[in-house]
């Protein structure tokens, strides 16, 4: 069976997260949903990456096997014609052709995350649901310097969620860059793969550095205490963003 | 009384346009409302313009009298807190105080507005409700060049709405740039004042000279035939934003 590989954007709000579940509707029965009524097909899709309710993607990636071969343009279309006559909050970006030793998840090489924090007195009107509202001023330099005591290969304990289902708590760390532009503060998250809330868990934490609550030596203790209970808050899931992910052979 | 002039943000999609009407919640309605949960006072509220249903603000500007002096961000801060707590999607960006003779509107120097046109081949799923799906591919400098055509002192009747109530429609156009970033093109218009939906009707005329379907020449030809049915349909409001009015004195 030809498989695809699609690039997905989605408004996360109104979903439970990517995983199918019980309790409500999510992105992944959103397209498979779609494939249904464009192919009458029941697939499975897998997500290069499992999002919470309420986080956005700019880049998720999936790959979905279907029984005949289409012009990747025309699949595009006619899934996002599917997708919109359900009133889904779901837009295919772009669709290849790829082997079958395309894996969505197993073959990424990298992810990458932003979350965004809008860092103003007032609250917000039209990002709602798209932000984080932080109004007390923050100082992204001071973000930025304790966000890079968490790079590198480290035991994340203190940054997953005591219901990350992962065998092992060590993650490699590429980068994480915090920058400001206005009143829009941007986190930039990369790593091979990421831990159940551990890019909420860095925002949260990076939020006390930003107060003036935490120094970068105290991020670096939470760090090395390898204790969930070290953590500062974690950040809502409406300011974060699953944005691209990188594969072998990728330009 | 002392007067306070605001700036305010509005996500326009659940209101029936900027003015108070019988047939729905309105901006002007909210904000007075949030003005008489928290002073207890029945306000009058104007705004330096109307904006329609779907219509956004990251800028509009009101004043309003109120019976006692207010700091003015403690007067932002509690008026946001009203605001949040009836779920409007308004927020008071800033708050100052004025003199008695600055009018929101009567005042106003120039006003500015931003179109919003995403011109990729996939449905918006994050951008819905904030501009305008075009899938077909826009050239946006011939859209730039056929606007130029555009700006300067005009009898602007084909590009003002049938039920446009002014008085002439004379208009000097400062300003109408069309430019692109990626997937997102954005037409930047600032004059004095506006006809009722000129910059939508501009904005849906545009886009057809951006298909190759209108010629610069077109264009000039549709503005001097002073007929409204020379325009082109009439672009959606979810891609315009009222952002900024400029007023005497202002830095």
């Amino acid at each position: 069976m030809p498989r695809y590989r699609m690039t997905v954007e989605y408004d996360g709000t109104p979903y439970v997260g990517w995983q199918r579940q019980e309790n409500g509707h999510s992105v992944q029965a959103a397209l498979e949903g779609g494939v249904l009524s464009l192919t009458s097909e029941t697939v499975s899709i897998r997500g290069a990456g499992r999002t919470d309710s309420g986080v956005h993607a700019m880049g998720q990636v999936i790959h979905v096997d279907l029984s005949r071969e289409w012009k990747p343009h025309k699949l595009r279309n006619a899934l996002n014609a599917h997708l919109m006559m359900a009133s889904e909050k779901v837009s295919v970006l772009d669709v290849q052709a790829v082997d079958a030793e395309f894996d969505a998840r197993f073959s990424a090489l990298r992810r990458h995350y932003l979350y965004r924090i809008l860092n103003r007195p007032s609250p917000l009107a039209l990002e709602a649901k798209r932000a984080w509202w932080v109004p007390r001023d923050l100082d992204h330099e001071a973000m930025h310097a304790a966000a890079q005591t968490l790079v590198g290969h480290h035991d994340f304990t203190t940054f997953r969620s005591a219901h990350c289902q992962a065998a092992s708590p060590m993650r490699t760390l590429d980068r994480l860059d915090v920058t400001r532009v206005g009143d829009l503060i941007e986190i930039r998250a990369g790593a091979q793969s990421f831990l159940h809330n551990q890019i909420r868990s860095f925002a949260g934490t990076l939020k006390l550095a930003g107060e003036g609550k935490m120094t970068p030596a105290d991020v670096r203790a939470a760090l090395d205490a390898r204790d969930r209970a070290a953590c500062g808050p974690v950040a809502p899931p409406a300011g974060l963003y699953f944005m691209k992910v990188d594969y072998p052979g990728d330009p």
